[in-house]
């Protein structure tokens, strides 16, 4: 399935009409219970946005004081209205919220949104009134939004079931959809959109998210023939499964979502749960499921409209090569600079038309990035000779120019770079892109009329470029991957006594991954019996389901040559642990196989709260704590996925084997971390965390080894 | 010294008004050699926009061809001014330069700027055109700006000695100068600053730098008493001691410089030397010295237009707590979050504080960030409250307010939210910063008259703050490390013999560097003989001019342990070395000591085309590959300067002896960089390279040892 080729109707309303969700959107009717005449209250703001946006639909005020409302005729309750109401806006006190609730499904309302606060955001009581309302709206069959939400819209239709100011001022409607777990935060965006001449179209603050929350919507935003693309805020995912649907049918859709996820910080992320009280997981599993599902994650607000103004001009980049003409060769550098931090290549030109075009400006920069100098005010006619060569070079994917602030401030000049860049662009298959101040004027017009989206910044522009480019390629991955993967169905395993690392180990033997060799002693003289058996060398370890950091203890002895190492390394190795662990439970030493060398890694499994089980794999000892270079999925992750998580580390090439040294076995590595997945998921039920720290990885052919497990399982009170 | 006591004058003319340099700001009369009645022409524009931007002093237009231009009476030749000529503009061929030079000598013009192209960017016969330009003009005394250059401008006083067509349009002066070496890039960003209603003032591009370049121009401009900051776009420093002394009297007259550095990547690199010929030194030195010497480095225009308008706004934080209140919990993450992101600290307050905000409003987030909550529109009167608990913490130093686009739609809320936040900005030595989109109306000029200025972008404003905030911390270090920090007269150290480890590490040791203990051996017997001496185990190296990397050809032995294995090693080396690289020269095998375990570094001196020698120091071994994690400073580097290398290492806390690991002598390779800093200055006529891997750093209290070192002299040729 191509990128581009994506079929858009001229249709407002979806198909499913009975689909809830759509009700936020699609309403037909509207009922505002507590509306108000004031202009400025929640309850009045709701209807004077209405009109003003042109709302078609009915309009039901629902006010036992009033008879009318800017001429629309009131209603005492929902009951009361004549005509079906597909959606009601609640604007009352929490404390009458539940009363309208029975109104409303009274009525056969679908879908209500509330905008009341006094809910969970409350405390304690607030969320056991929260938690009545829901369950009994659930038995009735309504849906909320909210309560504490802002609101939804459809800037398409004049849908504005919203009490925020932000309508206040006039917005134009787009195709990109808004997604927003900040009501007064979707609101700046909407206004930032609007002052960027961005249009939305659809748009949804979800509130305390009681009932329908984020994934939900989004999943049903995707799914909106008319948008192009999505906007979201989030601040938590409350349901994992419900987001990895939502993210799989915007991939599926081609519905690029760009994401901002707020909360990296600790600072931010304990502002967050003060904000939301909310468990909102790790901001690496979240980055980790954004990777891994598709979505476009930014950090700013800033870099998510350029992204979206890419969107709305429709420039999709085929690949990343792009190519650069400049007027400035100041601006060439930079804009090279920044391909190269964005990930995005610069094709160098071919000899012949290098050549040409140097015979026309000798001073030029022919190579790619084609810096055009100030002779191009002398000589204008060579702007489209120049630009033409960039055009017809095979190996760009998309055309960034620059003119900086000529196109506004010089009339003359600005016309032609303008109406020959407008001409390339609509000859051209290639996406272009202008780095310049165009103005309020003219040029402005010609350009946005021609489909070619301007920046201020050259790195915003790229940044933005790049976002388009990798979701593409990105996308295609994904896509294949789904389709070839094979689905294997994965059986629960049974709780395993894994409280040793000899336990782990064995679990984790008889489920396919390759531990050391050992057996348990408890004599000096059983040890060396072992040790015998294995052969040596040899490591002991102390074997106690109390010991989780052995060498902190001082309980492993490596690399022993002989059985009076051994004896002597058993009897200190249990001395140690009477010394410092008095109370430790000791189930035995542990004598083991001592691994070739090889590279050390980690691979581990942590149950995030909001995605369940994730695997992890990074390079072992001081990398791991120096680096934190670990790639991170959930669980089950197949082979191309692992695959993809190894090639991710920085220390990929010490796997590789550069440097004369040997190459590890990144096969058995792969098939280690799909093994470790499947084992996940299969015990999902039981296990918290696992951790395999050192996996060794011997060279190529040899395999991997376990060295040391540890696991831990969810306590029996469920956390 | 303080940082914002700035004695600022009221006087638009220097002190020396004899200074070439000031000519190019201050003049008082002005020559346009080669002007125009073409209003559009090079020797046109400058006429009219001198008299468009109404400059006070005299305008000569020299052109033979008319009796007048504008009203302003034409002279045939320099020669032919009646009164002095402070500056002279050339915008004539390249051809009649020489000559107009000589005019100008006759004439007694201290200073031109040359607009002419057709010099050094056109290739070979430029070059030669230029230096024997630029050596007459030394000959008769006359400086030069360009050739190729764009001009220079004073917006304050009018004095604009440009061709740019961005002066068609008007713009506003104010306290910021900014010196560009690219011309077109230049005007760029002076169209973005107007379009952010920022002002600059003084304004140079240097074209070609024949004569006049970067640095000096950078020296003049931080001098001037009515600039407040500098805006430096730099392609590339061709004076590394002109470039340390305009950094340190920027820092001296507390001037900060936001300084952006084109060429980051390889293309980017690539293109900016096709662009301007020069060897641009590494990005890393630049960004060391950036360091080194306090200035403030961005990637993006952005950033320095963001950092820019705090200094307009003379936003000078005190130190790096910020306090944050805000209207959308959202916004108040995203502040923490970009706070945690660029280094700043958010204070907790105080437990009574927060108690009695809670009391004021339940369900706002109370320890900072304040979430103030939509409450705000049913109670204004919180705001002044909140911000008050803010502001009257003693641990905050900058405010920063979030109001998204509230303020510009919502009339009421608004002004109180504005005229509060002036007030209270007022009443505070703290400065305030806003993020907000105020609109065009009296919000956002009350803001501006209070003092506050606003950004859109969250993480924009923050990283401005932070920028500023470090700018402060690091100017205090780097002038008290200049006060205390001791000179030491480093006198010239001869050349030796440093063509094998052998030579290398006697050249250290003599300059107090300690190294392994080791003596050349020319047979396996005295090899043995060595050994026993050093005391086992040692090592065997070949010691050989001809080869660098020694394991490469496996001509080293590890952990010998008794004679029968030096005398194997012995050779094995030999005959490895004559197998693989029969035609090297093979000087004996080292016999040396078997250092202990430690902390591998690496420490080296490379000579930077620009900067001179430079110092760094690593961690080692497959750190050194995998993470570049590298210190890097111009030698000489003081003692304090070394601690805070080893410091700025992401791996410090490997030497600091974390989880069980010994302590490194930290105090010995502080001594040790310093050392090898001063080495590189009193040899710096010789050594081009030098590396010592490893450098062993053993623990606390036992020193550092260096293991090889390998010495590469500067080539007969000077190259």
């Amino acid at each position: 399935m191509g990128i581009s080729v994506v079929q858009r109707s001229k249709k407002t309303v979806p198909t499913d009409h009975a689909d809830p969700l759509a009700m936020l959107f699609f309403a037909r009717s509207i009922a505002v219970v507590g509306a108000s005449r004031s202009d400025d209250s929640i309850g009045g703001r709701p209807i004077k946005y209405l009109l003003k946006y042109g709302y078609s639909g009915k309009i039901y005020p629902v006010a036992p004081k009033y008879d009318s409302i800017s001429g629309l005729q009131c209603y005492a309750s929902v009951r009361d209205i004549p005509g079906p109401v597909d959606l009601a806006i609640l604007a009352v006190s929490a404390a009458r919220i539940p009363g309208v609730i029975e109104d409303c499904a009274a009525k056969g309302v679908p879908t209500v949104v509330i905008f009341s606060s006094g809910f969970a955001e409350l405390g304690e009581d607030g969320r056991q009134a929260q938690a009545r309302l829901v369950q009994r709206a659930e038995q009735l069959g309504v849906r909320i939004c909210g309560p504490n939400s802002m609101g939804t819209m459809n800037l398409r239709s004049g849908l504005t079931a919203t009490f925020s100011a932000v309508l206040e001022r006039t917005h134009r409607a787009g195709p990109i959809a808004l997604v927003s777990q900040s009501g007064m935060y979707g609101a700046y965006i909407l206004a930032q959109a609007t002052a960027l001449d961005l249009g939305l179209g659809l748009f949804a603050t979800t509130g305390n998210e009681a009932d329908i929350e984020l994934s939900e919507v989004l999943e049903h935003v995707v799914r909106d023939s008319e948008t192009r693309a999505v906007l979201a805020y989030v601040e938590q995912v409350r349901d994992g499964d419900a987001f990895v649907r939502a993210a799989e049918t915007a991939l599926e859709h081609d519905r690029p979502v760009v994401i901002i996820k707020v909360g990296r910080s600790d600072i931010g992320a304990r502002t967050a749960r003060s904000h939301t009280g909310a468990i909102v997981g790790s901001y690496d599993s979240y980055q980790a499921m954004f990777r891994q599902f598709g979505l476009i994650s930014v950090d700013t607000i800033d870099d998510m409209l350029d992204i979206a103004k890419l969107l709305e001009f429709s420039i999709f980049p085929a690949g990343k090569r792009v190519g650069i003409i400049s007027l400035s060769g100041g601006a060439a550098v930079m804009l090279a600079d920044s391909c190269a931090a964005s990930g995005l290549e610069v094709p160098t030109l071919s000899e012949e038309v290098q050549a040409r075009l140097k015979r026309r400006v000798p001073f030029a920069g022919v190579a790619n990035p084609i810096d055009a100098t100030g002779q191009l005010f002398n000589d204008p006619e060579i702007f489209p000779e120049f630009l033409r060569a960039l055009v017809d070079q095979e190996d760009t994917d998309v055309l960034v120019l620059f003119f900086g602030q000529m196109i506004g401030y010089v009339e003359g000049l600005g016309s032609i770079v303008v109406s020959e860049s407008v001409k390339a662009a609509r000859d051209s298959s290639k996406p272009f892109v202008m780095v310049a101040m165009p103005g309020d004027g003219r040029a402005a017009q010609m350009l946005k009329e021609g489909g070619i989206p301007h920046f201020t910044d050259p790195d915003r522009a790229i940044r933005a470029v790049a976002a388009l480019a990798n979701y593409r390629e990105r996308r295609e991955i994904l896509l294949r991957r789904k389709q070839t993967g094979r689905k294997v169905a994965l059986s629960a395993i049974p709780r395993a006594e894994v409280d040793t690392e000899l336990g782990a180990k064995k679990f984790l033997a008889e489920h396919g991954i390759r531990v050391t060799r050992e057996h348990l002693a408890q004599s000096p003289e059983e040890a060396v019996c072992h040790a015998e058996t294995i052969g040596y060398p040899v490591v002991l370890k102390v074997n106690s389901p109390d010991i989780a950091h052995k060498t902190e203890v001082d309980a492993v002895r490596l690399d022993l040559h002989d059985a009076s190492a051994v004896k002597r390394a058993f009897d200190e190795i249990l001395r140690s642990v009477a010394d410092r662990l008095p109370d430790a439970e000791v189930r035995g030493v542990l004598v083991q196989e001592m691994v070739s060398p090889g590279v050390e890694l980690i691979l581990g499994v942590k149950r995030d709260p909001v995605f369940g089980h994730m695997v992890l794999c990074g390079l072992g000892g001081i990398y791991a704590e120096l680096l934190r270079d670990v790639a991170l999925r959930r669980a089950p992750v197949d082979q191309e996925t692992a695959a993809e998580m190894v090639r991710e580390l920085r220390g990929y090439w010490l796997l590789e084997g550069a440097r004369g040294r040997e190459a590890a076995d990144i096969d058995a590595l792969i098939d280690t971390i799909v093994t470790l997945s499947n084992i996940a998921v299969g015990a999902r039920d039981w296990i918290e965390e696992l951790d395999i720290n050192p996996l060794i990885a011997l060279s190529r052919g040899r395999g991997c080894v376990v060295a040391d497990a540890l696991i831990q399982r969810i306590s029996e009170n469920g956390q």
